[in-house]
């Protein structure tokens, strides 16, 4: 990254990196999770359920931020698979809480458990400082990106 | 983001918000291109060509990272709205270079300063140490993940 930019021009740099890095970051998951029968899509709603225990479709489909339909079919073939179990909602008779099973609870262990390794493995190169401002940065780009949107400004035309 | 995490969770926290934060991006993007007549990918070409001053096909292709019937497609429609216009390429006579015309460069201009107003004003939350930090960890962790691909390890399973 050069180093004669201005703060803003060395920022659009950085987040110009955004759709490169989110497809490598996509393949690499991919081949992280060969052998493991597990798909990029079903591997984060499992680490969606893993953190919150047990969830209904509407509830992983905000947690995951992606389309209903993947959800749906996603889920259904995890319980095809026995990666997922079905069970009754006490508030809604009509929809059901999924959960993991023991043997999708291992596979996401293992997955998970990985992962870990290689993101310490990563962040050791780095001083905490610089992580934070990262993650300061990454957090209010995304707030910033998703508040402005309808206010455009055209001031510059 | 939470303080108590490990540097490895607290980064991972951060990758996290890379998908969310591409949609956001691409939805701000369009957002703001309201009333130009660009759409986000013909802004993504006609800022490569403002870089380069001229390429082919297959140079856009890979500066901007996308599939090349992307480029082809677009490049037609902005060669019909008079956006873009051919040179001959005097080494290869069957590639041509294509390059901005008097009305995108105006357009495309007017699209990139009000971008970078809004780039400097986002910057001066931020120290350059932050900033830098950020780029930093954006880059290494781009460099890493396409860097890894296809040598798994499986070390936890």
């Amino acid at each position: 990254m050069p180093h004669d930019l201005t703060p803003g021009e060395l920022l659009y740099a950085g987040v110009q990196l955004t759709r490169p890095l989110l497809r490598n970051i996509t393949t690499r998951v991919e081949a992280d999770l060969a052998g493991t029968g597990v798909s990029v899509g079903q591997r984060a709603i499992l680490e969606a359920l893993r953190e919150l225990g047990q969830a209904t479709a509407p509830q992983i489909t905000g947690r995951l931020d992606v389309k209903r339909q993947f959800v749906g079919r996603e889920i259904k073939a995890l319980l095809e698979r026995g990666f997922v179990e079905a069970v009754a909602n006490p508030d809604h008779r009509a929809s059901r809480f999924y959960r993991l099973t023991p043997t999708s609870t291992r596979i996401i262990d293992g997955i998970r458990m990985r992962e870990k390794e290689q993101f310490d493995a990563f962040a050791s190169r780095f001083t905490r400082e610089e992580i934070a401002a990262y993650c300061k940065i990454q957090s209010a780009l995304n707030r910033e990106m998703s508040a402005r949107q309808g206010r455009t400004e055209h001031t510059a035309t």
